[in-house]
């Protein structure tokens, strides 16, 4: 049976392009892969890409020599996790703080992981997270 | 300057659990890692985490002995990806005929990537992508 073998590509839809964009590259470093005029895409860690979609400009398929790209959109405040070495955790939170980024809550985990939960400028629950959390992180 | 080492969770928010379920475990051959009233986590590969949250069940915070998560939600046609190889392909596609998933839409992408777009039972857009889309896939 053939595998999935991570995912590669996570969405957001965000109301300001710009405006996600500093926060993103800016406050928490990622490296731009693409920008067009409706998507910003974002390199993370060399493993994972965070996609940035202008809210609504998704809502149509869009065709190209390569194919086609059926219609995607989202609201509400959705959730992802990054993942974050143990040592660098206090480094996180200050970072954090030297940018005005309230944290809204914390967990320690049964597996010894730790959490540091706040919002992007959309309101995306965005979580730093350790190792020690599930079998496989 | 600390660092994001990949996006570990990704949280897609679903009517029926259950029904969600069954297409991720038993279709798309997805490892369970816990199954709560609310939550479904599912382990991709050994390197991603997918959530699936019954839809409504986290807008309020979860406070436990270890801490809180504030709340999340979402609604829309989410998108994620998933990583494929390139060799596993064509046995992807004939796996998604087998299930009755239909395939709407397609892409070749300049750097010699392939993509499968399909929807879940939530209506979220689903790819599945072999290497040679990104500088860092």
């Amino acid at each position: 049976m053939p595998r999935l073998h991570r995912i590669v590509e996570t969405a957001l839809y965000v109301d300001d392009l710009e405006r996600a964009r500093t926060f993103y590259e800016d406050q928490l470093g990622l490296e731009p892969l693409i920008k067009t005029g409706t998507l910003f895409a974002f390199d993370v860690g060399a493993a994972s890409v965070l996609l940035l979609f202008q809210r609504g400009a998704s809502l149509a398929t869009q065709n190209s020599a390569g194919g086609s790209i059926p219609p995607h959109d989202g609201s509400g405040p959705l959730h992802i996790a990054f993942a974050i070495d143990a040592e660098e955790f206090d480094a996180w939170e200050s970072r954090l703080d030297q940018f005005g980024i309230a944290v809204e809550g914390r967990m320690e985990w049964p597996r010894g992981g730790r959490s540091l939960y706040f919002r992007d400028p959309d309101g995306h629950l965005l979580e730093l997270v350790t190792p020690g959390v599930w079998r496989n992180y």
